[in-house]
């Protein structure tokens, strides 16, 4: 495994490779994961999917400032660059890419990728700055690694969106692979941020899967729910936990994250077997955490 | 000489090239010259340029309707495709991608490439959005062509400005390469935008160089001169000209496109040998014209 930490040596890392392997089918496809590190198994499935995938796995550990808010937390991400290390050895990562700061931003930067209309609602929201924070890192990523494929955990189902349209409208020729949200045995999606967490909170937090579970079953279930009805119950569940202060519940088509039509609710989407996307943001304490289910709607027999 | 009119054609054309150049040295280069086409001599330099420096020369040809503004000559801006073949084959391209506004732009757009600073003068002031929808559709081109170098005409310096700009700040691996502007006999730099102008209108607009060249002249030989002088001066000499109409007269540091310190003047300028650009932009009825003239400055002898 190399370890590059200027852009010049990841260029020239990738390149050898790619031309060292480029006798196979597979070999010279570049598969990339880009992580703000601290990892966990949610980013190992990352890795594994794209060692499977890829003949040539980058992965890149960044915690982008531009992506953080002047109240968030920047200043205490947690980092852990020698078990990432151990991790990203593990999973037969080929190069690691860990630039500082000042060689992602060596001068005043004044170019920025910006998305609207898939960045309105859920973290976009209440994030202001935060998507056009990550859709220009990871342009320069893309831009630095030239991957064929990039690999985004669905946990960040909104930054996945983004990424898709940004990819689409720019016409960057990579492909973007969502992979599912891995989660602890008792349901907590995995996250850096998980660290956070009070005994208490964590116990807390398990509110979260519990009740997006509850409510995609619902969904699948009872032909006569609405998204008002389910956003309203998920809603309870969560407020019931003393600890959690909500951010935002939201129920939205998938992948465009546009407000389900009031009327009709469900109807057509069922009918279209159309998508949808349950999210939720929850605060305990001073740490958010973010959770999801992405459903793929269908007729429900009315009487089962 | 291959035609692309859909971005698979292109990409595939450029790959074939590629691959039955890869033993020259420089024999799978990319070079790119994007244009909105009706081309004339100044394109022709520029392909010549490509021609020179890269195995594989590619021609864009698209009039991108995102960087007009609504009242601005999207509508009957000249096209000519027939003539623009000919010229691109005699200038040895290999590659003309020829896209329709469909091919470009399928779905609801959202992502917007946005450069600041360099972005606030000049015609950055007088057409908002312009540069928004040039550094977008540049960004759209460089990831379907994949170029390694860009040839651009000088004469649109602040876009020059602006995609060095873009490139560097979102680690494109291109090389900008701006071409010296070319003028007729009589000093009119070429425009696609020239066809529009009358007899009177066509002969009025020489001012536009030849109270560059003046200044010029006067800032490389006379000491004592100040910018507000030579704005000043320029000015005046184009409201001489009874058909012009001034939209505007800036002299700015080059790259960045600052305005210079008001006390210092050239001073500080000429000490370091930096380098202004002294730009105009000037509508002759509805026929608007740029010009500029880039200076490396130095110290002048007192007396000479």
């Amino acid at each position: 495994m190399r370890i590059a930490k200027t852009i010049a040596e990841v260029r020239s890392f990738i390149a050898e490779l790619r031309a060292e392997r480029s006798d196979t089918a597979s070999g010279s496809i570049v598969g990339f994961v880009p992580t703000m590190g601290y990892l966990h198994e949610g980013h190992a499935s990352l890795l594994r999917r794209s060692r499977q995938e890829s003949g040539i796995s980058v992965l890149s550990i960044f915690v982008n400032p531009i992506q953080f808010g002047p109240n968030e937390d920047l200043d205490r991400y947690p980092r852990s660059e020698e078990a990432d290390l151990k991790l990203a050895e593990r999973e037969g990562v080929d190069v690691v890419f860990l630039p500082s700061v000042a060689e992602m931003y060596p001068e005043e930067r004044r170019t920025t990728v910006t998305v609207t209309g898939v960045t309105e609602r859920l973290c976009g929201a209440s994030r202001p700055g935060h998507f056009d924070g990550v859709a220009t890192v990871v342009s320069k990523l893309f831009n630095i690694v030239k991957p064929d494929q990039a690999f985004f955990g669905a946990k960040d189902a909104q930054q996945v969106a983004v990424l898709q349209k940004m990819v689409n409208d720019l016409n960057m020729d990579i492909e973007i692979i969502p992979c599912p949200i891995i989660r602890e045995e008792d349901g907590l999606a995995l996250s850096s941020r998980n660290v956070y967490l009070s005994e208490e909170q964590r116990r807390e937090a398990l509110v979260l899967s519990r009740s997006l579970r509850t409510a995609s079953l619902r969904i699948e279930s009872d032909a006569a729910v609405t998204p008002e009805l389910i956003m309203a119950e998920v809603t309870t569940a969560i407020q019931e936990s003393p600890l959690a202060e909500i951010d935002y519940v939201d129920l939205l088509t998938f992948p465009n994250l546009e407000p389900l039509d009031e009327q009709d609710g469900f109807t057509k989407l069922r009918a279209s077997e159309g998508s949808i996307i349950l999210a939720l943001a929850v605060k305990f304490g001073s740490t958010r955490l973010i959770d999801n289910t992405i459903m793929k709607l269908k007729e429900v027999p009315l009487h089962v």
